[in-house]
């Protein structure tokens, strides 16, 4: 059939759909979202169809990710036709019957979606089927592996390479601010990619772009890497796995994460990492809320890790509070440096000494701890991070002092004397969100005093920084209905764990950040 | 936040989606396919986000859904504000968790699929989870009163209504077309809604739209009704149980049928259906593979009738073959109308007389099958048919030679004597595609000799219709590939039941016909 282009002057974010008419569709014989295959010229490609109501008959509508690809200019005439069901398909509706799907077969999936041959709802319904039957270690293994293939990787041209990665779960986790120039400062190899934040107050990427810029390309970041041996770069516009991303967007709204494994791991894969350590916090109001749970992931991440040839070790950390007094990007960038400095919160120190020690050792050192312990102490791992800071464009010379923080603050108060008893995560990330973060940089909170403190009655146990007085106040509500930091609470009070059926809580929390 | 609204002069198919440019996105925090709500004047609305690159910064692109409903007529301010997550989401996440779901929660997500507020990777998850987990009993049932409520309702004013429906499967059942007059010429009410083809080479409605008009408003229906006892129209602009199109729209790519149930219930509900006969077709090649399945299956639309205050009978008929000898609308058309004035195959008969004959029993009379059969029999059914179409705008005086038929006929002959031990269905209905149907209305086939017939070498064994030399060429060519009529086929030859793993078949039939 002809039909004649109608260029659409708007992308439709990366996916490739072509608009036609009802007659048209019946003449095809095809129906929405049923594939076509459109020619011009020499070019040809495979397109998902929508069919538009009062769309004239002899028109095809195209955005701009097709228009561009069959090099179209105007209203120039294309022939359509119906495509065959793609294979790909095939093995998605195997998966959703509870098959399990070969090598073969997973890479022909990921292939096609990142050619963008799969629908959204055929990705969805891939990815739902995924999150109840749960991937075999197989399925891990060949998805992390058509995830790597089918994207970019970075050469370093050095081995060992090391990394650290947390699954995230817990505000205010600035390790890697840390354990990143601990390491380099000790000569090895840690290119260290990380993501924004999607559902938390800041990711990696949002902390330390305070300091300097997170967006390089792979020849900048080989650059920064030869010349300090470590970075911190925003992994989003490095196309390593970009399948990863796609399942992303689709598992955003489901509030589901099946691909939890072969997500982080293609990454490390792509950037070449030989030996990992990956966090696992653990604890209510963590995204892993038991240890037997965190033990069971941590397994799988060892496994995977060997067919994947990447030695990997796990460290399940106490993720029942934040980390750190800090959670918003300039709070936790200016907590990172001044802890760097010799002045930051005990458990962040501890965390990052903890885990750049287990590298170390990992790596074939002994006593890795302390080694780790008297990088931070001397002021080497701080040398280093500015270095970092100054290869990658921003001032080395930045004090914390000249961080810039929202200037619209207010505090929470204790209402009685006692002991902090529990700190609620969830409510803290809402709080910071209220606030503004991760947008509103200089947005966050500051919570003064940790787990088991004591405190005397109208001392300040919560601080809101925002940008705005609307957010500040609104996130100074939120904070006195959560009562996010629990004073003295009683075994007995918490005696009914769960009730069913449950009310559902439409503010549920969902993190997906990696 | 303020932006202009961009008029985009196209339709997205019914879904309410917005286009805002990445830097608006960020500003207001929303993700891709999170909902924003917008303002208008005093008209407010929640669309899904769709995020654009180069899209206008200050700009909000609207397709026309969402322009009607706003009242825009051209670059106009809107406001737009992040929405909250729809209370809905939060039970679809509860589905994909494996929860069972309360009456009310699925009437939110029905109320929600309805309204648009949820989108298809959404409905896609929710769908593939009920898919895996099955439903439950009351799953069933509040799906069904959710999908009734949601839609109009037709109200005939008269009890019982009566009402025949087959799940379909087989090629050529045409059993409706007989069925209907033959009760509503007994004085009952059979007010019969049916759907046009997806993936088969006719539906009810493609059939009896050869003979009249099928799309009536649902004022003309009670006309037809009133007069006759009884119509034949398409279902599909009543906008009865319209969820349910909603559904299939998204099911049909993933070759998924979860809803089956509440799917067919919900519309025999909506226009007041009082005593039903569900046809089961079972045997291989049909969508129901033997008795063991037929039977839950038939356990269950009693219990679910029985639920929704419908009598229910299921009728499990015998599967491995299409019904009649033709195949493709206006050859099935003209056999139905055939058959009513006596020249038709038996099974077809058979199974009109049996459907019906239960269909008079559950109504209260004694000896339905006779009842039924003297109505054939006398011609009744036929001249009831006849008013019908008359009073559907059709010509009550049509002959069967003057249904026209494709005028390019080719044969497939039996390459040696025996008996016919096998009419595969699914090739069948593949051939019957590639001839035209059910888009080319004259094309089809006919299968003169069914199961256990004895067929002389030479003898015609498929006959294929078709408007066009060329798409009669591809069937032929196909019909020789495929050899869907199997002579002398001994035991021995099918001892291989299946190979695991198996080789996919790209051309795997998913039947979606209800």
């Amino acid at each position: 059939m002809k039909l004649i282009a109608e260029v659409l002057k708007i992308t439709a974010g990366g996916k490739q759909i072509a608009i036609i008419s009802e007659e048209s569709a019946n003449s095809l014989g095809v129906h929405s979202s049923d594939r076509i295959k459109i020619r011009h010229g020499s070019k040809e490609m495979i397109a998902i169809t929508n069919i538009a109501t009062h769309f004239p008959r002899n028109r095809i509508g195209f955005y701009e990710e097709i228009s561009k690809s069959l090099r179209l200019k105007g209203e120039e005439p294309v022939t359509v036709e119906i495509a065959e069901i793609p294979e790909s398909l095939m093995y998605v509706r195997a998966k959703l019957r509870g098959e399990r799907l070969k090598e073969k077969e997973i890479k022909t999936i990921v292939e096609d979606v990142v050619e963008r041959h799969l629908s959204e709802v055929e990705i969805a319904a891939f990815l739902t089927a995924l999150n109840i039957y749960r991937l075999s270690i197989g399925e891990n293994e060949s998805l992390s592996r058509a995830m790597v293939e089918t994207g970019k990787k970075l050469d370093f041209g050095v081995t060992p390479i090391l990394d650290k990665h947390s699954i995230g779960g817990i505000p205010g986790d600035k390790t890697s601010l840390m354990v990143v120039p601990i390491i380099a400062a000790a000569g090895f190899t840690i290119p260290k990619t990380s993501s924004r934040a999607v559902t938390s107050p800041a990711g990696t990427a949002d902390r330390f772009e305070i300091l300097c810029p997170v967006k390089l390309t792979n020849i900048e970041i080989k650059n920064v890497v030869k010349k300090t041996n470590g970075c911190l770069v925003w992994g989003g516009s490095l196309d390593l796995a970009p399948a990863d991303d796609l399942f992303i967007q689709v598992e955003y709204p489901l509030g589901i994460d099946p691909l939890l494994l072969p997500s982080i791991l293609s990454k490390k894969k792509a950037i070449g990492a030989t030996h990992i350590v990956i966090d696992i916090p653990t604890g209510r109001g963590a995204k892993i809320k038991n240890l037997a749970e965190a033990t069971n992931l941590a397994s799988d991440f060892v496994d995977l890790g060997q067919r994947l040839k990447m030695n990997i070790q796990c460290a399940l950390t106490f993720g029942e509070q934040p980390l750190g007094w800090a959670v918003g990007p300039a709070l936790e960038a200016k907590e990172a440096l001044s802890t760097l400095m010799g002045n930051g919160p005990d458990d962040l120190k501890e965390k990052a000494i903890a885990l750049a020690g287990m590298l170390f050792e990992m790596a074939g050192l002994i006593n890795g701890r302390q080694k780790a312990q008297y990088i931070l102490q001397s002021g080497k791992a701080e040398k280093k991070l500015r270095e970092i800071i100054g290869e990658q464009g921003g001032n080395p010379k930045i004090k914390p002092s000249e961080i810039e923080l929202g200037d619209k603050i207010g505090s929470i108060f204790a209402t009685k004397s006692g002991k902090i008893s529990r700190i609620i995560n969830e409510s803290i990330v809402r709080i910071a969100k209220a606030a503004g973060a991760p947008k509103a940089k200089g947005s966050g909170v500051i919570i003064p005093k940790k787990l088991g403190e004591h405190v005397q009655k109208n001392d300040t146990i919560l601080e809101i920084y925002a940008e705005r007085n609307s957010k500040l106040k609104v996130a100074l509500e939120l904070a006195n209905k959560l009562q996010p930091i629990v004073l003295n609470k009683k075994i007995e009070d918490q005696i009914l764990l769960d009730k069913i059926p449950k009310k559902f809580n439409i503010q549920e929390q969902f993190m997906i950040e990696r």
